[in-house]
């Protein structure tokens, strides 16, 4: 997808909303085990009732990794039906990989060729050559990790890296020199809403994935206020809010009655700004 | 496995070698194409040919996931047929994994329970409490990333973070204190073997993982040099050098011979310094 069509979206559907498919076999409605791959059962229901109201959809990939062969079936199966079903939509492999790059080559072919994922985080460590290979696909993203939304954070992303520089601040100081804001984002946490304008200092044109709003605490208002630029250029992820709301036969209709509340907050927000 | 078991087998083997499985359906001999599934045949003919000058085998998580779900199935394959036939060796996930806590914890189930891997690489940048889940597992191990053998290596893990100390440093430092010699090693490369020095004055007692012997150009010979500590300490891994020494139907007969050969340098390396 293209960063033009990526604003597009967002302007069309009034909403910057990404839901995040962190579904997990021993949590979803119990019902669903009589069909034979109760996870894509469940990620095909929430995808269609959430879809008016969504610009992204994210698979976080631990969650059927951790069931082996049969998982990875259930990411295929999902992936491909909303590439089907709902073309517009951004798909966002959150796998947050990072190796050496004839390595990475290979984690680019899993989520860009075998898989139809739009774009897919990754973890900064490596440096230049673990991120170059994924920027090789045409219309394709990385999404850096810069700030992340866990108590962890701090134990190396706020080190001072510099006389008044932080590592996250190089990562995205450095990272923004490998790609543009046609084919790079970054994760920037909401449960540091404040941090937001820091990493706004560093990279003002591209569009940030934010984690942590919903269980983890953070504001949407806050992320809003701090986080936005001109395109908005803001993908809010809301994982267990909006998927796991409801346990009954009727968890997807509470699916997307939960996505298109958010979704009027954000088009308040958005219209507040003049941004619609 | 424990701590004083791996000790025990480098001792019984006369090896700290482990073989990276980083098997590349493009690139396997032509001819094992007409099995079902040839990197699991490729895989398991080469298991059986080094196992005997080997303590650990390094599947790389990318070359199988760049085939979806039929890749994770040579995984899945791949480590059940290594315990049952060779159960005193090492398997270790070359994943590089790292996510906030309840993430984490899907991605230890994944190659901790779902399969049978003793370790996983784990990437540092998210911090400690996206390791901790891991080490929850008894007798599973962290490979902690920090000084890889990758020029980018140089873009984050070189920066200062401190007065006299690196960012690799910092992660010895502060990563060393989230499990022990028993349940943590760190990824150390053979391409910057005088840094080794550094990293065994910041953990004199952990096991390293050392990749970047042969292909990438480290020497063995410095490795042992400047990294080994009393129980040896070292995992040094080759891949591309071992298992695509020949492309004919004696491919095996070619790596176990190439294994033999690095096993007997390690065997000169261990007896030179009173370790045997």
């Amino acid at each position: 997808m293209k960063y033009k069509q990526l604003v597009e979206n967002i302007r069309s559907k009034r909403s910057f909303l990404c839901v995040g498919l962190d579904s997990d076999i021993d949590i979803i409605p119990p019902f669903l085990k009589k069909y034979a791959d109760p996870v894509f059962e469940f990620n095909r229901l929430i995808i269609d009732t959430t879809a008016p109201y969504t610009i992204a959809f994210k698979p976080n990939v631990a969650f059927y990794e951790s069931r082996g062969a049969e998982g990875w079936r259930s990411l295929e199966l999902t992936t491909g039906y909303i590439r089907k079903n709902h073309p517009d939509i951004f798909i966002i492999a959150d796998a947050k990989r990072g190796d050496i790059g004839h390595t990475a080559k290979k984690y680019a072919e899993a989520f860009f060729k075998r898989l139809e994922f739009d774009a897919v985080t990754v973890a900064p460590y490596m440096g230049f050559d673990s991120v170059l290979p994924f920027l090789d696909y045409r219309d394709k993203w990385v999404i850096l990790l810069a700030l992340t939304s866990n108590q962890g954070a701090e134990d190396f992303q706020l080190l001072q890296t510099g006389k008044s520089e932080r590592l996250f601040e190089t990562v995205l100081k450095t990272g923004s020199t490998w790609g543009s804001k046609e084919n790079l984002m970054f994760v920037a946490a909401a449960t540091r809403a404040n941090m937001l304008v820091v990493v706004r200092d560093h990279v003002p044109e591209h569009f940030l994935l934010v984690p942590g709003v919903g269980a983890q605490g953070g504001s949407l208002d806050d992320v809003f206020k701090y986080g936005k630029n001109a395109d908005c250029g803001l993908i809010v992820n809301l994982s267990r809010t909006i998927i796991y709301g409801d346990n009954t036969e009727r968890f997807n209709e509470a699916a997307g009655q939960k996505a298109r509340e958010i979704q009027q907050q954000m088009e308040a927000l958005l219209k507040q700004e003049f941004l619609l």
